[in-house]
């Protein structure tokens, strides 16, 4: 089998600045990153969204059933998608999160797509890319320094160092730092304390990045960060540190959109990539309304699955930054919903249709759920080899009996041509104007109403819970005029419960909130329910010990 | 007056592929990096180089009296010299180090030149530039995570959890990381252990990235560091832990040398940034010899003064990679030499004949030290407005007296046009091929000898000191192999002894060794001789409180 990165190999790329030029952009808003990657300038973007209407193209997001071992190809199906409507006519512009780096070193490969539906160049992609997330760490860490800086030179804001909450960052799978006491060793290292790192992804800085319409909107929510509490819980910002214009220069490039293309030459915005359980899981806003200013159609993605991700996407990124999305597409292959059905990894390769059957069940509660929304969806199922046409069959009339036509897609093996059907069936939906979007709460609910919200009609639980203590703490950031903001729900990605084992289309389940945390500057509340990881670890045997340049300076091992 | 941003702003740069190609460099050897920076490709660089002849240029190094709060002006000097040799018809490349992050948000600003004999662009410089040393970061955390995955994992290796003396690195002043417990909090976490973190500048992969001739090197390199010890003593590399092959992968990017240009449009190679303390203080030899292939004169630089920077430049890089400088530039001011003759920073403005005649004791010392290695010395007098004629006098008598010329020059001011003179002169030393070099010592002696040797002759101390158990580390690296490595003091910057407060040219001070690292990836033992700081703290009022982006969305505060 030929693999990835052997295809993205194969592939000529255009000069960036071509592509570049085919949508429009002029040579003096492109700045290059090697050949292939390119910045867009911010002032020519908002220019251009003011003349051609930012939110001219149609939206159209891709989110998946609930990921399983078995790989559901979300971000293929986006490439494959945005390919074959580019293909069949229709100027489109895809706008995907970037990976992470440190997860490449752990298990996972890439995050590019996959076959002949990726985007490129998938090496640089997957490692420093542009340097976002460095930067995105480095303003992170800069204003984790100034506040201990702060207390160690006198504290004049009366932090309490017991209520520090702002943490530190790094990209890398590192599970020695999740807990650590940092500044022992004497007078002149401050004062000790506990405190640990989380993964960049999992910064608010990042999900602020993402959600910013502009440089001064960023600058502004840096600022509104709560980082710390004093004695009598007040909260101190990161303006109260005036640590704000300094991050905001450490992220002035970052914000700026990532330009690169698909294997088939069509324009891809990359840009931004927070996680979809504490945060909000979708790219930069700046590049979903890029992508609306110079395309017909606009292909995103949210993360994990529709209960996380699209739930995030619609209350989250469309409800902060008006956005209406014109048509949802919904992930599944045939394999992940037998492993939905029962079925271990280690059997997909045999027919099972009740497993399918059993396991559609989960495909079906993602449709009920889109619909929620008022969004139209249509299912894309990617296709694997194994795959049987009764199988298939299932899926299809699983999703017909629910209101939505099912799609078969070939675009791993065929590219673009083989999702034509899909891009006609998305661009209907959006043609016909289909779509009438509300978010699934209004912003005036309590902070628990909402959390309770989303528990009973997306995860479909009998309802949430928290300690009494949480309670409290949410009254308090109502009381300190925090209520109106939408809630940020972190649980496994695995199921609709809280509890990853529990596959299909569990109902009865309590949904458990052990913790909150305000991400006053991303603009959201996150209810931790259930055991959620900030930092990844490695593995017994991580990828890294495979991955090497070989003799041609070629990347190997990385995917 | 105008600031050095301002000036730096109101000259129109060119574009940096008119740069490149004025140097003769092909388009497709030149990776942009936006308009104004560009990786050059070590294929085309290696190729070029064997046709050309990599040790063709002149190499003139550029270093200092002992540093003092006054400033000196070296880098500024490094500038003004190369515009200087290009105005007068010589084709000059530049080879200096990248400036660090994390230090700009503290009390210093860039590190970029001044006045009219800067690089350019100095924001981007001084900040991300091209994403070097986030990736050195990057690396060097890696294999961090991987220590503590494999002790975590069953630790195959056996190795000594009480005896890992690889620790984390950021890019940041952040004195509450100096001294950190990790890994608490349960079994998930792995095994807990006293650690820290350096600032990226302190890193043996910077040190390693610095001194490699290429990839491969590189690579076999990053396999050497050496990260831990068994309980019986045996050292583990980073080879052991199958971590050098990923780690080369995060690197081969920022392994190509960036090409930026002068204020004037003349070429500089700026290529990374080991602190001159713990590590070697110069930048990278695949810049230098980049540098040397592409141009008949190279001015290139080292960190601190030349106790340290100079001596290590020779006996560590030029030892290393082979090189034979042809000529050195003592940069020397008349306010800095009054500090070294006892006046106060404060009362630098009033002309004191006297107090110029006994700092110039300092500058002596320099002139004889070089003078060991075998290469002539000219002195540049960076010129300051308050310097009065009778002070400069003392200089020049103070040189000519010990066999060196000393040329007022004001770069500072004038650009290339202020220092046509001092391009003369060391014109004048290369072309008459009046260097002989050689390092100071030879690979044979002892490491202690070669500690003491660096004391004696070149700090002017009676002798060195050690505790009989940095003796015996040493010992046990000599039976391990490591005895023909150079050596690299860590000292205080400010005096030729250990103690900052000893300035002008003390003798019969001792020099106590506290301490012995072993950089085995990088080639070179460290000895610290006194309080070493490898990660800085930020000031009671950081520079970052007044940093942000004005209305332009220029960054006001940072310079």
């Amino acid at each position: 089998m030929t693999t990835d990165i052997a295809i993205a190999r194969s592939v000529a790329l255009r000069p960036i600045a071509r592509v570049a030029d085919a949508l429009g952009i002029p040579d003096d808003a492109v700045e290059p990153y090697g050949r292939f990657k390119a910045k867009i300038a911010l002032d020519w973007l908002e220019a251009h969204g003011r003349r051609e209407g930012a939110q001219r193209g149609r939206l159209v997001l891709v989110t998946a059933i609930n990921p399983t071992p078995a790989g559901e190809g979300k971000t293929t199906t986006s490439v494959g998608l945005a390919d074959a409507l580019n293909l069949t006519g229709r100027k489109t512009v895809l706008a995907l999160r970037e990976p992470s780096l440190g997860p490449c070193f752990g298990t996972k490969g890439g995050a590019t797509g996959g076959g002949r539906a990726q985007v490129a160049p998938m090496e640089d992609i997957n490692l420093h890319f542009t340097g976002d997330f460095h930067a995105i760490t480095a303003a992170h860490n800069l204003l984790a320094a100034m506040i201990d800086n702060h207390i160690h030179w006198g504290n004049a804001l009366q932090i309490d160092v017991r209520r520090v909450v702002w943490r530190r960052v790094l990209d890398m799978n590192d599970r020695a730092l999740r807990d650590i006491v940092q500044s022992i060793g004497g007078v002149a290292n401050g004062y000790p304390r506990e405190s640990g790192f989380d993964i960049t992804v999992a910064s608010e800085v990042m999900a602020i990045l993402c959600l910013s319409e502009n440089l001064a909107d960023m600058e502004r929510r840096l600022g509104d960060i709560v980082v710390a509490y004093t004695r009598d819980r007040s909260p101190i910002t990161a303006r109260d540190l005036k640590a704000d214009g300094a991050m905001a220069v450490l992220l002035a490039e970052a914000i700026k959109p990532n330009l690169v293309q698909t294997l088939e030459g069509n324009p891809a915005f990359l840009h931004g990539g927070p996680f979809a359980n504490i945060a909000h899981g979708c790219n930069s806003v700046i590049a979903t309304r890029a992508a609306r200013a110079l395309g017909d159609y606009v292909v995103t993605e949210a993360g994990f699955g529709a209960d996380l991700g699209a739930e995030k996407f619609f209350d989250i990124k469309c409800r902060q930054a008006g956005l209406s999305p014109d048509a949802v597409v919904i992930v599944a292959t045939v394999r992940a919903l037998k492993m939905n059905g029962g079925v271990a990894k280690a059997d997909l390769g045999a027919e099972d249709v009740e497993a399918v059957r059993r396991g559609a069940v989960n495909l079906v509660r993602h449709i009920e759920n889109i619909r929620q929304f008022g969004v139209p969806a249509v299912v894309a199922i990617n296709h694997f080899h194994t795959d049987s046409e009764a199988e298939i069959a299932v899926v299809h009339e699983a999703a017909s009996a629910h209101g939505a036509r099912a799609i078969l897609c070939r675009h791993w093996a065929e590219g673009g041509a083989g999702a034509t059907k899909l891009a006609d069936a998305v661009a209907e939906l959006c043609d016909t104007h289909a779509a009438n979007f509300a978010p699934l709460y209004g912003d005036e609910l309590s902070l628990f109403d909402k959390i309770d919200t989303v528990a009973r009609h997306i995860y479909r639980a009998e309802h949430a819970v928290a300690e009494p203590s949480v309670l409290a703490q949410l009254k308090r950031w109502e009381d300190a005029g925090y209520g109106h903001l939408p809630v940020c729900l972190a649980k496994t990605q695995y199921s609709f419960s809280s509890d990853p084992a529990l596959l299909g289309a569990p109902t009865g389940h309590i949904v458990p909130v052990r913790e909150v945390r305000l991400a006053a500057g991303a603009g959201f509340v996150v209810a931790i329910c259930g055991e959620i990881m900030t930092m990844p670890g490695l593995p017994r045997v991580p990828a890294a010990e495979a991955i090497r340049l070989d003799a041609d300076g070629l990347i190997e091992g990385l995917f």
